[in-house]
């Protein structure tokens, strides 16, 4: 692979939008995903992003534009990281320099962003949920076209794809999925489906694709329905291999050469003019393709850094300090060195949650369960119940997604489960749809669970030991995306007590009590206060449950105001320090209370940092507050 | 069928445990079970509960204590209302007529309860990934033995269930699960999969299950892997139909007689004595097997109040005013007949939720998606992406199952998905599993989402037409279980201000903010605040998201103590109030505020009122906290 000159893009220049691929020839719709994708490798080369992906499903972008008619029909894109050829096609090309920053556009389709993006996504398997309640409205008369959702082998692992496909399968009306099969997802896929579809990939077992499409096409839309009836009648003793998807209703067309552009058009074609029922389409992909180093790497470029085109060398910045995710994984590799009762789940994350660690040194004690976040919490209720001892590491805002089971399996039968949740807070490039903003109030409401949030690195460290001995009942603890602060760590992560906080620095007048890893933006506010004469305490609450009562009681007793600060929504630490102190009685002798929280709007893309000052955290806004809080507000302006 | 009279059961008095059935000879055995089911009939004649669910596996049951080795090998039944029958031979037998009662049996499997219940439940569609759970935990060699997970034909629709299957199959370990399929759950089931289960059900298609155990016990453990082997591979171009369990990894025995002991013994010792890898054992059973008048009955008597064992009828207590679920039906159904676009969604819960009454009248547009929380949500995202209006109706701890869509796909997006929560608080018999308790919390700190409580029938009227008019963006309304306090009812629902509460009485010193339907208790405790001469201020916020600010700002000027109330855990209202009041600077001045909520505890089992009287939240409880908000906590006590 050479280094592309700034070429020329003649086809992809006369594209404005979809409807102008309807004029061009097959040929040249082949030659446009070409073009297409050679720019694509360009333009992430520099913004960084989801490459992989994208690369994979250029010809499958090509030939559901040429063929469908967003933005009346619906094409709706899975987890849509792979949307960015989509995103080039659908009038976005010249913004895309913007990709992932702050003010520009998405690494996600977005509802907000464009027409031709009806319904945004960035979690997995919601697509054909999505698509099916798109169908009854085009049934019930809205004007709408056909729904297509185009989703992955990973994706497709999750329950709530079972339960679409059970329920569009039911409901017989014409729609439209595609299983984008590249055999990856984030990391290779795991689990007896992804080796199910790998068999039916390779199966030599009926027609090939484009016999079977063109068959069907030819056929009448009678006989359409002869097929997908036979098909589904198959298991009942008509010795006909069905595969999972006919079992259900579907009719299957598969499996297609998803780099094929002949191929992809006469499938869609096919089934735009023919389809009278839910069809699933099994393309093959390759993750990466057309680009030499992602197909090659381990991961397939999934996100990348900026890199260079020629060489595929990503520009990695050189940390300061250790991740928060690569301490987690170290020290909970440590802990089972010393526990054999010790073991892990991940949800498909084993590279996110620093879980490839562990699994290096101990593979049997490494569960990778597959994005199936449900189970992965009851799998890990359950082996707690037999006496291991789990640590389930899941990102705040997956974690989302296993609640009723955190709720029904593990508090409500006190269970030692272990939950590690990573992405705490906002996160950066991947804006709303990632951050980890609910887990403090989630959590601390259910009665028996212990809630920690890291302060630093070391204090991980401390709460990855404190985790492991703590067999009474759950434990969570959360920390943020990205670099530690830099503290020196401890040799053993020592167990710290349960429900006690720390005073870092005692003053008089304002008092902060941290949840988490907010501590240098408080500083940062310390420092401003100081120079207007102003002394503060800073306290780090470490458990938003059970509370530091002695810890509140002592703050509110010497400070004329008190302000919690925690990087997660209203509803969560500073939220049970307000009812503690209110039904204490700790709030009618005048002390000014005030809480510092995620604002109550979703926060865009940007730099984490950027980010905290949009969400009014910043070391200025603290300051504010305090002031405020202190009556001095109109006194001093902050910069 | 007859009144049984008070029978001898001979066999059933031999039965201390389940190691007691390893002395009954096979022919006992299926005596033994005809006994348990007589004593199960009489017993929940008196005490009301699960009735049909237990009558189905009753042999099942007995065949799997006979068989398996509890407590070492762990049984669990998932959603576990089918559990009695199990009860009632692991010793709890003598204690059946304390059934759903205060400091009786749960009418679930619970792990306080008995070592027989080795994981509780009562959400469904858990008990695959705990069955995985305990074998890792035997295969890592913790002493525990095999485990069994018997789920029936409804819970196994929900994706959790498969996202298990998927991992099972892949691990590969020795375990069982048992398709107990009765083809339906509560109401009849739906989807898909259920009528794929319906058709291998009645596959004539391979070896009857006797055949095929037959072999399986005289083979060699070789074969038995030769066997699954070759089923698994039959996608892989042998022509042999595979079943989907197959296709996973399972070896699939079945179907089975679930009502045939000799099947269900030779069957089970099969599996244990061969079994090296996962087993799904499929048992056709009948709900309500052996009692003629649940047989019969559309519901198969899932959930049953006292009734007469000769006649079947139940005792139904003369309701005082219509109840909050069927005000919901009716209201929505009205409204509905006014504007086309209202559309409904339920999981599985057509009676429970009353759509049933709407779909009485307009079936096309009530979506029973089974029991599939997730999908649901998403499902009516699409639907309201499209421009239709859909009601979301789930009861608050089912819709935990749902709360990543609720957030990603509806919050995120704005999308105006109307959800319906039904069994907010706490529900009676069902106990702490059913409780209503975070939902408040869960939703209200999601940004752009509306979250009203109904007071009572006619503001849940209301609050269906405020819903029905609000298309700016998400809204959710909740309400109790059970009987409305019997106000008169709108002719039409008026459509509320949104974020606008109401005063109910004006008074001096207390001001009492509700939220949602504990007026009647409130009203009680100024009443004796009233004796004390100590007058009250009642406020229905109506809103906890928007807050009313204005009511807010008006309580806290005039009263010396404001105390919020809600049937819900901390972290939801009266936490926002607080956040609210903090940061406006209305702490400050001496106002002395509480938060009555829920206790950080799970509320066991009893009547409502005695559940909340147990919660502190009684009217007593809450003159105690009025009076020692004012200072007087010491100066009165209350009865």
């Amino acid at each position: 692979m050479t280094q592309p000159s700034p070429a020329s893009r003649p086809l992809l220049d006369r594209v404005a939008g979809p409807a102008d691929l309807r004029a061009l020839s097959d040929a040249e719709l082949a030659a446009l995903a070409q073009e297409l994708r050679e720019e694509l490798i360009e333009v992430v080369s520099r913004t960084g992003g989801h490459l992989g992906s994208s690369l994979g499903v250029v010809e499958l972008t090509v030939a559901l534009h040429a063929t469908f008619r967003a933005p009346f029909d619906k094409i709706i894109w899975d987890v849509s990281h792979q949307s960015y050829p989509h995103k080039m096609l659908t009038g976005r090309r010249h913004r895309m320099d913007s990709l992932r920053r702050e003010g520009g556009l998405s690494g996600f389709t977005k509802r907000a962003e464009s027409e031709f993006d009806p319904f945004g996504a960035a979690h997995s398997s919601t697509s054909i949920s999505a698509a099916l309640g798109f169908t009854v409205g085009r049934d019930m008369g809205l004007p709408t076209g056909d729904a297509v959702a185009v989703i992955g082998d990973g994706s497709i692992t999750a329950g709530m794809a079972w339960e679409a496909l059970f329920n569009a399968g039911a409901e017989g009306r014409r729609m439209v999925v595609i299983l984008n099969d590249n055999e990856m997802s984030i990391a290779p896929n795991v689990g007896a489906l992804s080796r199910y579809l790998t068999r039916l990939g390779g199966a030599a077992q009926g027609m090939s694709l484009r016999e079977l499409a063109a068959g069907f096409e030819a056929a009448l839309p009678e006989a359409l329905r002869e097929h997908a009836r036979r098909t589904r009648q198959s298991i009942g003793g008509i010795h006909a291999p069905a595969t999972m998807f006919e079992d259900l209703g579907f009719t299957y067309l598969g499996p297609v050469d998803g780099h094929s552009m002949p191929d992809l058009l006469a499938t869609l074609r096919t089934v735009r003019s023919q389809a009278d029922g839910p069809v699933l389409i099994h393309a093959l992909t390759v993750k990466g393709k057309g680009y030499a180093p992602a197909e090659s790497a381990a991961c397939k470029y999934h996100g990348v850094a900026k890199f260079d085109v020629g060489t595929g060398a990503q520009q990695k910045s050189r940390p300061n300090a250790p991740s928060y995710t690569g301490v987690f994984g170290q020290t909970l590799t440590e802990a089972a060195a010393r526990d054999p009762r010790i073991v892990a789940v991940t949800a498909a994350m084993p590279g996110g949650t620093g879980l490839d660690i562990m699994a290096k040194r101990f593979p049997r004690r490494v569960f990778d369960v597959g994005i199936a976040e449900q189970h992965a919490v009851t799998f890990a209720a359950g082996m707690a119940a037999s006496g291991l001892k789990p640590f389930c590491a899941i990102y705040s805002t997956f974690l989302q997604r296993g609640y009723d089971q955190v709720v029904h399996d593990v508090a409500l039968q006190g269970l030692p489960v272990r939950f590690a949740i990573d992405r705490a807070g906002l996160v950066g490039a991947d804006g709303a749809t990632h951050a980890g903003a609910f887990d403090v109030g989630y959590m601390t409401n259910l009665p028996g669970m212990v809630v920690m949030a890291a302060a630093d690195e070391a204090e991980l460290a401390r709460m990855v030991a404190t985790a492991a001995a703590h067999d009474e009942g759950p434990i969570a603890f959360r920390y943020p995306r990205g670099e530690g602060v830099g503290v020196e760590m401890p040799e053993h992560g020592q167990v710290l007590e349960i429900g006690k906080g720390r005073v870092l620095a005692e003053g008089d007048q304002v008092a902060f009590l941290s949840f988490g890893a907010h501590l240098s933006e408080i500083q940062r506010a310390v420092e401003q206060l100081a120079e207007r004469g102003i002394t503060a305490t800073v306290a780090d609450a470490r458990f938003a449950k059970p509370l530091d009562t002695d810890l509140i009681a002592q703050l509110a007793r010497h400070h004329k105001a008190l302000i919690t600060v925690e990087q997660g929504a209203q509803g969560g630490f500073g939220a049970h320090v307000l009812h503690h102190m209110a039904n204490a009685g700790l709030l009618e002798h005048g002390l000014a209370l005030r809480t510092i929280t995620l604002p109550d709007r979703f926060i865009d893309q940007a730099s984490p940092a950027a980010m905290y000052a949009d969400a009014g955290m910043s070391a200025d806004h603290i300051t504010r507050v305090a002031l405020g809080a202190l009556g001095m507000g109109r006194m001093v302006s902050v910069a």
